[in-house]
Formats: C-alpha cells, sequence, structure tokens
C-alpha cells in the first residue's frame, strides 16, 4: 500500500485473521438504480479485496440458485423483509434469508447513509468470524447527533492537538485529498454523523469561512463527508455581523443582524444544501457574545437557529461560559456554578433548532469531575454532551488513557431529574425529557500523523466514542474487544493484556496525577505535565488552596453551595465528606491532611499512596507491552513502546513532584518510608 | 507634526525651555568638502529651526569678526586647536575659541561619526542652557563597543517586547522609513554605536538575513544607522552551514565549515562594507552549538572569528549557557554555576576579535542578582557585559521600574580580581585586564509604540544605558536630571517627584515582587505576574525549593559551592549569612522563616514587611505623578497615569500572591495583623 499512513481498524490486516465468511463477497447485488451506493459498492470491492484477495462481482438483479449478498434501500429491495423492530432513518438490518433458491445476506435501511453504517457492521462481523448464515440484526442508533468537534485552525495547527496538524486545512486553505475520504470512511465506520470542521475560537481567516472565499471548497468536503453520512457543521464568531457584514453589532435583538444572519444561511446553503449547522463558543474565554449587547445567551442563540431552521439547520451553543478572570482572593466565586447559574433560568427558551452543549463536567476536562449538574436541571433544552477525545488534561497521547471509562460512568450516571433511571444517557436519547435534537459530542484527538491519533492505542478512544453514542448502553468490554481485534488480532494474550492496559489507564492516570478531584495541577498553557501551583494565583478560576493543613474547595451548603444545584439524593451525598464518593471527595470538600480516610488512613498518606501506586501500574503496563511483540508488527510496536517509555519517565515526574509538593508543605514523609525528594 | 510618534528627548519642545544660546546656531561653518557631514547639518539645521525657530546658514569657508559655530574634522579644521587631552576615534571636543576677531564655538573630533556624538552633546548643552562661552571640552567614550542587542523577530514580533512590533522586520521583510532615521538618530544621541538586528533565538526566514535574499536591504538599513555612526550586527545561528551552506556538519575544526563562514562573511562584507559582525547564541536554550561535535565553546566562536578577521568584524558569542532541562529533583547542580564552569577553562583561547557577552547576573535578569563571577573570573577574554533594557522580569514596561540603580551596582561592583579596583567597569573598559574589544550591550526595550519604549519613563533606562555605556562614572543623578529635563523640562518639582520616582522604582518593584535575590516567582512563559511556585517543577534550574520550614539555595561552600567562583572577599562573605548583603541572602542561602534579619525581625515578618512596604511605594509614585499634571502634556500625563494606575493594580496582586504563599506554607499570621488572604 502506497499510502503514508495507517488506516487503524479499517487495514484489513489479514494476516492474523481467520474469517470462513467470503463466500457471501464474491457476488454482490446492489438495488442501486442511481448509482446512489457507489461508495457503498467501493467499500465492498476495498474489503474483499483487501481482506479475502477476491474480486467481487456485482450485479443490480437478483441471482438464482446462488449464495450472495443483497445491499439496497428498504423500499428498493426485490422482496418484503418481516422485520418485527422499527428502524431509524440512521438505522439498518442484516439479515440472512432464503429467496428464489438462493441463500441471500441482506443489508438494507431506509437510507442511504444508513446502508453505509451496515457496510462497516457487515465488515466487522466478517472480520470477527461470525456465522452471518442466521443473522438478524436491526441496529439503531439511540443518540441523533454524534459529532466530532474539530479544533482545528486555518493554519494547519489544532488547539489542543496531539496528532500532527489539521487534515482539512493548511496555510489558510481547504485541503482536499484522498486522505480526505479516507478520514470520512474512518468516521463513517464508528456511527459519526456529524463534524465541525474548525475550532471553536473563531480567528483570523476562519471567520471567512462562511463567505464565497471558501464555500466552494466546504462544499467539496462536505459532498465527501455526505457520501458517507456525515454532514459538515462549522464554528462561527458570533460578531460575525460586524466581521463580515460590516454592521456596528452583533446585538441578537437587531432586526439588521438578524436579517445578515438568515441571508448568510440562505449564502451558505446554495452551496452545501445539506450543510450541517453552527457551533457557537459565545461570551466564553474573551470570545464575543450577546452579554456584550445585555442580552441573554437563549437570545444569542435563537437569532442565529432562527436563520438555520428553514434548510433544518442546527444551532449548537456551548454552555461553557464563566468568569475567566477571577481574582484568586475571590472566594466566593465558583467557577463550577457558572453553568448552571446562567443556562438553568433559560431553560425553555432555547429556539427548537438550537441546542445546548454541556462540557461533563463543571470545570473543564479533568481527568475526575463529577458531572455537570446542568444535565438534569435543563428539561426543555436540547442538549449535547461535551467529552474531549482529545487528550488535552489527560495525557496528550503521549500517556495511555484509555477514555472510555471516564465515558462511560458519565453517561451512566443518574441525574435522578425525574427520580432513578434519569441518567445522562437517558437523557441525551430523548428519553428523561423527550428532546430529540440530543445527542454527544467529542472533541477530536485526530490529525495528520500516521496512525491519525498520536498515540496507536489512543485509536481506541475515538472507535469508543462512536460506539457509545450510537449506543450508549454497549458495554466497553464489548467495544474493547472488538477494537482490539480489528486492530490487531484475535491472539488471547493480546486481548488479555490490551482489555487490561486500557481499562486501568485512566485511573492509573488519575493516581499518578490528580486523585480526589483536585485537578489543575498542571502547567499553565500547554497542560502537560506537573505544576502543583502553576494555577493557584491565576485568574482562570482553578483553585485548590492548599495550606499547611488542608486542601480543597468547600462546594457544599456550607461553602460555595455548588452541591444545592444537583438533585437529591447527589445535594445529600456531595455536601457530606462521609458519603461523598472518594474520589470527588477533594472536589466537594477542603479537608485537613490528616483527615481519615476509609481504609483508616489518612488523606495525605492516600495522597503518597496513590501516586506510588500509579506509577507501578504503568511499569505493569510495560511490560504487558512488551509481552505482546510477538503478535504486532515492529514499527507499531516500537512507536507505542516509546510513548509507554516516556510515560513512565513523566508518571514518575508526575508522582515526585505531588508528593514532593505534598512533604514540603506538611513536612510529614512517607509512612512506608519511600523516597519523597525534599 | 505629522510624524505618528515621538521624539523623546529629541522632541525638542521649547516651550518650556530658556536658553540663551541661539547665537550659536545662526552661523555655522562646515568643514566639509566632500559632504560628509550631511546628518551634521542636517541635524543642527532641524534643531535650530524646532528649537529656535531660526533659520540657520550654512558656511564652508571661516567667517570674520562673528560668533559662529565651527564643526569639521580636527584636521580640516582651519586652525590648529590648543588641547591637552587625546581624544579617541569617537571622541570630540567642543570648545570655544576666539579666531580672526570671531568668536568661535568649535565641535570637532577625529571622525565623522565623533562628531555626531558631539553634535548631540552641543544640543543638550544648549537646551539646558549652559553658558557655552567658556566650554572647553573633550570627551570620549570609555567603553568600545556600547551595543544594543534587538530581539526582533522577522516576522515583526519582538521576543521580550513591550513596545509595540519591531521597527526594523515585518512579515519576513526588512522595513526602511522614516522612522528608521529618526531610530538611528535617537540612538546616536545616547552614544551607541551598534546594533543587532534581529533576536539571538534565529527561526525561520531569520536564518536567510545573510543571504542574498536579504542582504542587499540589510545594506540600505545598515547605510542609514553608519551615517550616525552605528554599526550593524546580525545574530546568526551556529548552524547555518547546515541551514545554509546544504552541508552536513557545522562541526567548527571542519574545513569545510570554516571555508563556508569565510566565503559568508566575504559575500556580506561586499554588500555591507561597514558590518560590524556577528552574535551568536550557541549550545543554549534549545539552539545549536559546538558542544554537539564534542568541540567547546572557543573552538565554536574562533571558527566564526577568524572569518570576520580580514574584515576587521567582531563576532560575539553569548555565555549563556546551562543546561536548560535539568530535573528539579537534581540537587547538585546548579545553574548558577554553569556559564562560569563553562567558560574559565576556556580563557586566553578566544580569537582577539571574539568576544564573550556575559548577563550582568548568573541567572536571567532577575531584579537582584549577585553579579556573574565570569566577570573577573576570565582575564584573557574580551568581554561585553549583557543588560536587559527591556523590562522581562523587571515588570514589562507596564511597571516603573528605572534599572540605572541595577545598572550602577554592577558596573561598580568590585570583583577583586587584582584586587581593589577591579570593578566591573574597570574591566570593561579595558584597564584591569587591558582587553580593548569589550563593552556593554542591552536588549532594547524599542518598537514602533508611539513613545518607542511603551512606557514613557521607560525611556530613561534607554537613555541612561547609553549614558553609561559611554561614561560608567557618570552619575546617575545627573544623567537622570539631563533626561528629565531634554524630555519634560526643568521645573523643580518635575526635578523632585521624577528623580524620587525613578530613583526608588527599582527597589519598590524588588519588594512588592521579590526580596532577597529569590527571584522567579513569576508566571512561566510571558514572566509577568506572580506564581510563586511556576517555575518549582520545570526544567529551568530556577528553584527556590521553600518548604514548610526553610527557603532558598545554600550555594555556599557547605551547599552547591558557587560563592568559590567568587574571588576573595566575596567568596568568605558571600558564604556567611551574617556577612552577606541581606539584599542577596536568600540567593546564596537557604534559611529557615524564623530567621533572625538585622533589624530583629523574622525573614518572614521581613518579607510580609517589604511587600507592604513596595505597595505604598506605588501609591506615592501615583501621588506623585498626580502632582505633575500642570507640567506636562495631556497625552504623556494620561499615558503613564494610566500604566502607574494598573502598576498599582499588579502591585498589590504581586503582595497578596506572595504574602498568601508564605501564609499557606507557615501558617504564621503578618504580626502587624494586615490582611493576607487566607
Amino acid at each position: 500500500m502506497s499510502r503514508e499512513y495507517e488506516m487503524a481498524w479499517l487495514e484489513y490486516r489479514n494476516a492474523y485473521r481467520i474469517s470462513q465468511n467470503d463466500d457471501w463477497f464474491h457476488s454482490i447485488v446492489l438495488c442501486d438504480e442511481n448509482e446512489e451506493l457507489r461508495v457503498v459498492r467501493e467499500e465492498l470491492k476495498i474489503f474483499a479485496e483487501e481482506f479475502f484477495q477476491i474480486k467481487p462481482r456485482f450485479y443490480n438483479k437478483p441471482l438464482k440458485k446462488r449464495k450472495y449478498l443483497l445491499v439496497g434501500r428498504i423500499d428498493a429491495l426485490p422482496f418484503e423483509l418481516k422485520i418485527d423492530q422499527d428502524v431509524h432513518q440512521e438505522g439498518f438490518i442484516l439479515k440472512s434469508v432464503r429467496f428464489k433458491e438462493s441463500s441471500i445476506l441482506v443489508l438494507a435501511g431506509p437510507s442511504n447513509s444508513s446502508i453505509i453504517y451496515g457496510v462497516y457492521e457487515l465488515i466487522k462481523r466478517t472480520i470477527l468470524g461470525e456465522d452471518l448464515n442466521q443473522v438478524n440484526l436491526v441496529s439503531n442508533p439511540k443518540l441523533r447527533l454524534r459529532m466530532l468537534n474539530h479544533w482545528d485552525n486555518l493554519d494547519g495547527t489544532i488547539e489542543r492537538g496531539y496528532a500532527g496538524n489539521s487534515i482539512f486545512f493548511k496555510d489558510d486553505s481547504i485541503v482536499v485529498s484522498n486522505r480526505t475520504k479516507d478520514y470520512a470512511r474512518l468516521l463513517a465506520s464508528t456511527g459519526i454523523n456529524g463534524i465541525v470542521l474548525n475550532n471553536v475560537n473563531v480567528r483570523k481567516a476562519a471567520l471567512k469561512l462562511i463567505e464565497k472565499d471558501y464555500l466552494p471548497k466546504v462544499a467539496k468536503l462536505a459532498h465527501i463527508f455526505n457520501d458517507y453520512g456525515i454532514k459538515i457543521f462549522l464554528s462561527v464568531s458570533f460578531a460575525s455581523p460586524i466581521h463580515l457584514g460590516g454592521l456596528n453589532t452583533a446585538d441578537p435583538l437587531s432586526s439588521l443582524v438578524a436579517k445578515w444572519w438568515r441571508e448568510k444561511a440562505k449564502e451558505i446553503y446554495s452551496y452545501i444544501p445539506n450543510f450541517g449547522g453552527f457551533l457557537v463558543k459565545a461570551d466564553s474565554e474573551f470570545n464575543p457574545g450577546p452579554h456584550v449587547y445585555g442580552r441573554n445567551q437563549a437570545q444569542g442563540a435563537n437569532v442565529i437557529a432562527k436563520a438555520l431552521e428553514p434548510f433544518d439547520g442546527y444551532l449548537i451553543w456551548r454552555a461553557f461560559v464563566y468568569n475567566c478572570m477571577q481574582d484568586w482572593r475571590d472566594q466566593e466565586t465558583d467557577r463550577a456554578k457558572a453553568a448552571y447559574e446562567i443556562f438553568k433560568p433559560l431553560d425553555g427558551e432555547f429556539a427548537e433548532n438550537a441546542i445546548v452543549q454541556i462540557k461533563y463536567g463543571p470545570m473543564d476536562f479533568q481527568i475526575r469531575e463529577p458531572v455537570s449538574p446542568l444535565f438534569g436541571g435543563l428539561e426543555k433544552t436540547n442538549q449535547i454532551l461535551e467529552l474531549q477525545i482529545t487528550q488535552e488534561y489527560t495525557g496528550q497521547q503521549i500517556h495511555l488513557c484509555y477514555l472510555g471509562t471516564l465515558w462511560k460512568e458519565i453517561l451512566d450516571f443518574d441525574t435522578y431529574a425525574k427520580g432513578e433511571g434519569s441518567q445522562i444517557k437517558r437523557i441525551i436519547d430523548g428519553t428523561v425529557f423527550g428532546m430529540k435534537n440530543c445527542g454527544m459530542a467529542g472533541v477530536a484527538n485526530t490529525g495528520d500523523s500516521v496512525n491519525w491519533t498520536g498515540h496507536d492505542l489512543a485509536q481506541a478512544n475515538l472507535w469508543t466514542f462512536g460506539k457509545l453514542a450510537w449506543n450508549p448502553d454497549d458495554s466497553l468490554q464489548h467495544i474493547l474487544e472488538e477494537w482490539i481485534k480489528l486492530t490487531f488480532g484475535s491472539e488471547k494474550t493480546l486481548l488479555k493484556n490490551l482489555s487490561h492496559m486500557l481499562m486501568n489507564s485512566r485511573k492509573a492516570y488519575e493516581e499518578y496525577t490528580t486523585p480526589y478531584g483536585l485537578g489543575w495541577m498542571v502547567n499553565p498553557g500547554h497542560h502537560y505535565g506537573p505544576n502543583p501551583e502553576g494555577y493557584e494565583y491565576s485568574h482562570w478560576g482553578t483553585y485548590h488552596r492548599a495550606n499547611w493543613e488542608a486542601i480543597g474547595v468547600d462546594r457544599t451548603s456550607k461553602g460555595t453551595k455548588f452541591t444545592q444545584q444537583y438533585h437529591s439524593p447527589w445535594r445529600k451525598v456531595y455536601d457530606d465528606p462521609n458519603s461523598c464518593p472518594e474520589e470527588l471527595l477533594l472536589f466537594f470538600h477542603r479537608l485537613r491532611y490528616d483527615y481519615k480516610m476509609k481504609n483508616g488512613k489518612t488523606l495525605l498518606q492516600n495522597i503518597y499512596d496513590l501516586h506510588f501506586k500509579g506509577v507501578e501500574k504503568i511499569e505493569e503496563f510495560v511490560k504487558l507491552w512488551n509481552e505482546l511483540s510477538p503478535f504486532i508488527d515492529e514499527k507499531r510496536f516500537t512507536r507505542v513502546k516509546d510513548k509507554l517509555q516516556t510515560q513512565l519517565e513523566n508518571a514518575k515526574e508526575w508522582r515526585d513532584a505531588v508528593n514532593t509538593y505534598f512533604y514540603r508543605k506538611t513536612g510529614i514523609p512517607d509512612e512506608r518510608g519511600r523516597v519523597i525528594y525534599p
């Protein structure tokens, strides 16, 4: 293969796989009068050739007395399929049937894009060696919006990107290459159906993405991605009417502003009929917003949403609004409370095609935070759960940190908004409040590196994100097992070691960096590596306020009252250090270093212990990885080995810096006498 | 005036000045057969017109029975001047004589550029209202090299620049405008005779400054500056033979490399016959250097110096070499020791036209450091004292911080290298060791802001730097008084208040930031504002290692032994906390917070006290400035007022952050009960 990059789980390394399913791929019937299934055909061909080394023959009419694959829209099939389950617009059927003496494996869906998802499911099951003779499957995505947010800048850099440069942009131009299409394939194979191309911080040339300078080329990208069922969105500046329209205001209640957005929407859709909509970061970290004009967030969102509405476009509005110029001396203000305080009173005021996108926690993608109380707080507002696939605070794709475990906890978190069973996943799938335009957005961890994600094992995060967005009830064990098999192979040692490493990696990272919900002990700016007081005297509102005897912020009803933003029983559970989950203890409470934890040891000794333990886990990971050398090609083996080596060194640095920090604060040594640098 | 910038002390605001000297400016005789004194004529014309509103008449032959100004090279004068002092190549004579019934004020020097210095001296004395009828002055610069180092990047940004963008570069091009010439005038008027145009970190386009892409335009700049006696230097990358020459090595002992540098020098001098030479930052903070090839700093410098030697060019080699990837856990390594350890053994090995440029302190431009022991350590090596006029660590031209007081202390510091009288100023003027190619370099604080230096009062730093480089024995009181009179006027309140503010500003800054030589409690990266442990766990080698009971690094003979790099008596004086100057106590010693200081109070209480005191001084500065409103034009008054207001707020932030930091470490409150935030 002449590509300069690998195709992750679509690489079809057949060498280490055994599959009996090749007989379905010799003859393929496409019910495709208008060549709308072009990419389906292409994808099946690639797979058959690369995996089985066979050249499939394609037909457009049913065959007699044969075993074959039949693919088409449900309404275009030559016979009626009996199915006892609804098939959603993006869902598909994979079913083995007999028809006119033929054995037929039918792949069908209500739309062309739904069939694409089915193709990847079929390919996956084929590779995994499943018996498809008895298959009878209907698969529907549970979430409507399954989005990637790219924080790509037009100069080609990526904000918080750790996997090379942008796939979409270079030197203020849009790039269209073979890789564009391969990226669409990669994403479609996980079930993702929308991507925001550019950084939410819209600066310089990016302001003009919605102008005719760029729209024709954006349309080209959109066309490529649309083929794979993926819609294109753009991040726009709230001040666009000023920057681009020459208006002297961006006031959402100005009729001139409303008109400008309407005309802009019309113009964009004239280029891109399938355009997804806008993502807006407003009133947030120096980005302009409605606040400037004395308007609220709903007013700000609605003027743009209304403009998109005639075209079925979405307006996605980030809830990441807080005072980023806090004075550390101010102990009243609590950044954790900001989103709820600002958005809760506006519940019900957002337009139907407006969606509020909420970060998983009340702060900012730390390795451990409680779930944002805005989930469960908003009942009449469309919501997107925002996750960070890119590892800004979680090791920057140098550290192995599988985020599935973190996300699963969030999705399964029960808000009790309508009593038991009000989990986050039930809110964003529309069950709890009946809001349908909901979903999940992940900040992309991809770039133009050879393996897309910098760290080969970080591919698992992208895969898992897509799979959970399709079905948040899917088990991580299942998701991971499939990923490992597709990506590396089916050997037991591979499954055992990789599962162990991935499933334990987030906890390890938490342990050797900042346990108990502390967070923020990173170097300011780039956010890599330890700096225990790096943010302590800054304006970002992220303080732990450690002194000689205690640490943490009291966010209980006796402190900043953040706990009161939760439903019962959480407000009570979090309020008391005895009932508060220990992993969140220092997020909610200020405690003395000699506070006795459940295991009988002091808080301080537990902090020391966890830091030693976290590093030991990485030492174990290194060993486990080395055992895999017989099963993995040298390139990938060495790449990951090198990353793990760096991780181990950096984990030790974390351990030592944080332990030293607390030792220097308290003068209390480790009770087991391990090395803590003075 | 249509300029978009002001001319600082060359603004000739005649409104608030009284001078009786206009009668010298009606008739001016220039001994100038070849129009070599073009800029002298121009400068005198500008001054006469702007200051006296008279149009001088210029003659080329002596006048009879008249009072006039006579300007020319000594050997071109119509009569012999009797002077009893040597006039150096750059020195000048200003002398009132009678000749053929005329009263003549003679300004003469051995070279055209020396006359320029004389012109500015004459202008200054005229403005200040001195009686020139009896003047009889010979002025020679004491230092040979009086350099500005610009850290300007070719994209127009300035590393550590706080006064706008570059005057020289924009969008990877060289800018030549009226301002270029005005900048040359400004610098010449202070006595500066060399400038390095570009950043010592040579990256991207800057690599090519010594290629034909840029050389013709560099030559244009050189021409403009040469007219004012200023030579142009360039920063170059040690790896230029690789980047530009296509060689596969930059090994200084490679004959190919030597040849490349020789040819490069020849090429440059073919464009710029008066080219000054190169400045090189090698083996320093990720810049390439001879270390890569197992060669020492002298070998690295000499290969380039040799190439410049046929053209009388200088090779200036920075001594800022240290391990910038230190592990904070390593308590053996002491960054302060690096320069001495590396350069002392090479003393005498540097070529004659090579000069080692040494930062004033062993660390990096902190508000208080001891003088680098490399001064006095090197006896057979040309040396330049490197100062930072731009206020990287000293308030970034937001804070008023007059650096003359700091510089004067350094210049007057007696190294005792050859017994008493071995002051820094006597080393760099050649007296102590007889090395002649020495001098002072200041990192420029100028940019394209309206007042050149961002803060109007920061102009005093540029002025003072130039004046001290001309004569390090000049008194600050004298230097400042002249600057205030030229820049603002002669009113007593102006002199009193401004002198007080400027002379006390450095001490105030030290007090409310980091007293006792602590340093480094700044935000990493941009270096503005407090972050007491910002650098504590980093790789830069800048640690204070504060814990619950003590702070500071033991650099004595019992610690890292840094003190042993000094001559007696300093090694002993610094070694003992009782004899160590208190302002450097925590640079040399690790002390408990309850250490009793000379005033009977603890170290901790003194730290608290100084922080409160420092802020009080800024409150006083604000008052003193406000008293000046009647004497200063509104623009400048408001600009400085705004800066002082920000300084006051930021000084309070510093006070509170540092006090809180120590309070949180110790739990010991201020004994006077003032507010320390918990």
